[in-house]
């Protein structure tokens, strides 16, 4: 474990827009002509010319796709933010790598290979060696043993922040494929996301939160208090990096990095619920190309996410009134990714299948 | 090929109403104590429960999944209901068992072994063998080289009509597994979902009309003007088997039979958009508890599909402006499906992973 205790020189990934308009227009051409009326798969159309775009092809194909789960504790989180105690953050990570959590049961199902790093979970756990083909746990990637009360004070250092982003970075860099699928645990970390829609969409703190993994309406009364001090108790802190380090989320910072890397070496992002979609919302603030790259798997439950979704200007894939987090409604939504690549690739246009246009 | 000259003795199956109360509450138990918060996986836990109840089973399992995508031309079609000629039928279903159709593509995605029934197509079709594991053809049940016009009278014979229920049990009969996925193609087929809405339901059939396979707005108001002039020929039409026979489909009338027959096996229906519910709408007025089996996969962008859905109290899983048929919205959602059995398998307990509960 090592702990990051000096500032860090922090490069961000470059993210240029993408300069495909010659592409997009033969993949729309190649999506008119497949044998259907015109646009009669809706979004599915929408969806294979997005990921067209990133990889840069009208055949694409995606390859060893990755989830990566973030996990890390809030100093928030001991001011009753939550329904559930901190120690469930370490315990579901075990879950996760016992194959018992949801996502572990998607990520199989699907054939995603897990990830889980340790951003900053309270308590130490042990390294291991893991399979291959199994769940594997990062710890190298642990900044501190959770962040600070951010009620009080900013949740982390700017050097702490700084290595979260470097370590998503690194993280994306030694992983294989060309597609990234994020998710995140960490008991508080709701409060983190309407913490940073809050203040980065200039958004009231009270229609940006929600009951997370179950408070009731009094500790969603509470909730909003306590988020409300923490926005005072950082009212500085209104650029996206000074923000994230301020309100935290050493997760969220590690998602960050995850984001902008991943962006930049052109991978499809495949965005969860509320919490990984307030790291796409801190990284589009740093690179606005970095939304180009990503789609939107769901719309959570979570009240914030609604709001956050109409900001970034994205229409998720499916609506199932999920509210677990751990990237479970990216593994969901995963195969729709895929079958939208296979139809660009294997369906027959009219002229090659031999079927009458339009009379 | 046989057509049905003459009546046949329809005996249609048994559908009782689902008896698996205490497995229901065994189920949702299950769900309850699963780590992750109370509900947290939203309807993919509602769609757990529905399935477990159907397979009569806590851990169920989705075995050897069929694909039934059924085929006919529409004597309404020459009516100009339609943006395409009814030639497409045939060159469709030929799409589909050489691979390049939309739902060619996403059954092969998801090893859905896919069946075509040509049940009433106008053109002929070679009867022809077929590879394991390839699509196949069947022809045995074509009953009649499409329906008669039915704005001038009743599209079907009533022995036709029952022919074709007769031949959805059988196909059914003859299929393996426990899933059943239903899709079709029929130019016209919209019009007679149109019809058979607004008769079965009492909705005005302006009301329950769109584009189909992409009329312009002036298309639309002579689809409109035909489907009423439909209604008027076959006014006397109004219980449910009457108006199948009267406002015609014979692939819808042979997904009746299908719908009737996987329900009465327990096999899990899942029903793609407009057409296919319309079918569901019939079998449910004849055996209501066929709803308990259904699975709906998705709204449909055709504007009677909303009508239609809410009329069965039907929640879809997927929204994604889908107008396309084929059974490509079903099998789009089919992961879904497995997912949900996925979770109910696989999912530790608090109590198995050693999590806390709430705090």
């Amino acid at each position: 474990m090592s702990l990051a205790a000096h500032a860090v020189d922090l490069t961000l990934p470059e993210v240029p827009p993408l300069a495909e308009e010659a592409l997009a227009v033969r993949l729309q051409h190649l999506l008119d002509h497949k044998t259907k009326p015109l646009g009669a798969l809706g979004r599915l159309e929408s969806l294979a010319l997005r990921i067209g775009r990133i990889l840069g092809t009208e055949a694409p194909v995606l390859q060893q796709p990755q989830m990566l789960v973030c996990a890390a504790d809030h100093g928030l989180a001991a001011r009753g933010v939550s329904a559930f105690p901190s120690d469930v953050t370490w315990q579901m990570v075990e879950n996760f790598l016992a194959g018992g959590a949801a996502v572990s049961v998607l990520a199989r199902q699907h054939g995603l290979a897990l990830t889980v790093a340790d951003c900053g979970v309270a308590r130490a756990m042990a390294p291991r060696d893991s399979a291959p083909g199994q769940p594997r746990l990062l710890s190298h990637t642990r900044v501190a043993a959770g962040t600070a009360d951010a009620s009080v004070g900013p949740a982390m250092t700017e050097a702490q922040c700084a290595q979260a982003i470097a370590n998503g970075c690194e993280i994306v860099r030694g992983l294989p494929g060309n597609a990234l699928l994020l998710g995140e645990m960490g008991i508080g970390n709701t409060s983190v996301a309407s913490l940073l829609v809050s203040r980065l969409c200039g958004l009231p703190i009270g229609d940006c939160t929600g009951a997370g993994t179950g408070l009731d309406a009094e500790g969603v009364a509470r909730k909003r208090a306590v988020l409300q001090q923490a926005l005072a108790a950082n009212a500085g802190a209104t650029q996206p990096l000074e923000a994230l380090a301020a309100l935290g989320g050493l997760e969220v910072a590690t998602m960050v990095g995850a984001v902008l890397q991943a962006a930049s070496e052109r991978r499809v992002i495949v965005v969860d619920g509320f919490i990984t979609s307030a790291a796409v919302l801190v990284a589009s603030r740093l690179a606005p190309a970095v939304l180009e790259r990503c789609v939107f798997a769901h719309r959570s439950g979570e009240r914030g996410h609604t709001l956050l979704l109409g900001e970034l200007q994205a229409e998720p894939l499916v609506d199932l009134g999920l509210r677990l987090g751990e990237g479970s409604g990216a593994a969901l939504a995963w195969p729709l990714l895929q079958s939208a690549c296979a139809v660009l690739r294997e369906m027959a246009s009219f002229e090659q299948a031999g079927v009458s246009g339009k009379g």
